[in-house]
């Protein structure tokens, strides 16, 4: 057996996420299919991160075991000439045996897109959330930098998460403004679930002036999730990268 | 009688064109319908320019008549309301009655972009021409570059084309690439029926080194469509802009 790490993109809109499902599309599923159509094999791909329902990638990484002796660019012509077209894999290689895409994967860095404008434009349809009433960039900036550091995020999971702790570190957590587009960007060791999208829907209470900045270190210390703000959509997340000690892109 | 004008974006994949079509749907046609339904009127809309069958448009140009006094915030909110996502009213005002969308324009912009690499983002589908063949951006710079000034485009038009005259004049001309994205942009006081797919077909033969950039001098002077390359295809091509003598947007 020979083990391969590949880097997928997807628009998530038309999926219920990346983990396999009975009876629903899903982005995992999809690549076993694909595999199977290719190679003849019922295989498995060990993603680095489950993406919700909805929520896009532009830097998934995720590993297979195949056996033989297999050109890794044929393979990747092969998959993506199979895939609907809103899945790609833009790289695909031999890796260690030893590599694990989800236990090696040492962060992540996720962006969400907010168009704050009145009209959205139709090549952003599916690919931003859009806000209508005007946002106040400079208090969710404060906001969003409230949480950079080590923190017990259990005030931003999911009611129904349940992990070992739910203490990460992010080492970047900023929003920036292009014109009416305002990005999001976060980067840390793990993710709970709904984490970023309960950040990003907290954020926007901040940007509409429904509660200060200073509410997400109380969110932190309550490590209650009723405190935070709703869930924002999954249209305006992505997944960018998955960082690993030694590069495997 | 008011008369009013709009900006409009729409992706052209889902549809046949600009100009209304029996039994088609088109840009127009769905404009058509929906003052129908949000004013109850049967009236026409004057676009700029007739987009072609899948090309898109950030800035297309139209005016359009209607009786009493409207609000244009409202009626552009409500038009928005029930037009499909893929088309957009991004403004909308009152314009003097003697304005006309397409016999004021004094020019257009159009743009084309080129995806040159393997594997194409799913992100991009639809919105590029995907080229997976090494393309000389030099050699297209130079070809392109040709085309300023004025000259009859003749050779540049599609075979069926009956006008007055074929004689445009290309204020700016010219190719660029940011990664592996190329974008040609080109600025003219008109533009004959796929006469900017022609360039660009013509500009991939150039940079696949099939032909050499004086070409384009050539294919002019022949006046002779089957000179020139072939036309490409209308993913990539979107109409960013028209232009007024005095500005309508």
């Amino acid at each position: 057996m020979a083990r391969y790490a590949a880097v997928i993109q997807y628009l998530g809109g038309g999926y219920s996420g990346w983990q396999i499902q009975k009876n629903r599309p899903t982005i995992q599923g999809e690549l076993k299919k694909a595999i199977a159509r290719v190679a003849g094999v019922d295989c498995h791909w060990h993603g680095a991160g489950r993406t919700d329902a909805g929520v896009h990638a532009k830097g998934q990484v995720a590993h297979l075991d195949l056996s033989g002796d297999r050109d890794p660019q044929r393979l990747l012509n092969a998959l993506n000439g199979v895939l609907a077209p809103d899945i790609r894999l833009i790289a695909l290689r031999r890796a260690d045996d030893g590599f694990h895409a989800r236990k090696d994967a040492v962060g992540k860095r996720y962006c969400y897109r907010i168009f704050n404008g009145a009209v959205l434009s139709p090549f952003e349809r599916g690919r931003v959330l859009h806000v209508r009433r005007l946002l106040d960039l400079d208090r969710m900036a404060e906001a969003a930098s409230l949480l950079r550091g080590t923190w017990n995020f259990g005030g931003f999971a999911s009611a129904s998460t349940s992990v070992k702790t739910m203490v990460r570190t992010l080492a970047q957590s900023r929003i920036s403004r292009r014109g009416r587009q305002l990005t999001y960007v976060v980067e840390g060791n793990g993710f709970l679930q709904y984490m970023v999208r309960n950040i990003v829907g907290t954020l926007l209470e901040v940007g509409s002036g429904l509660r200060p900045p200073e509410d997400m270190l109380r969110i932190l210390a309550s490590r209650d999730r009723r405190n935070a703000g709703a869930t924002a959509r999954p249209d305006g997340l992505y997944l960018m990268k998955v960082f690993y000690r030694r590069s495997q892109e």
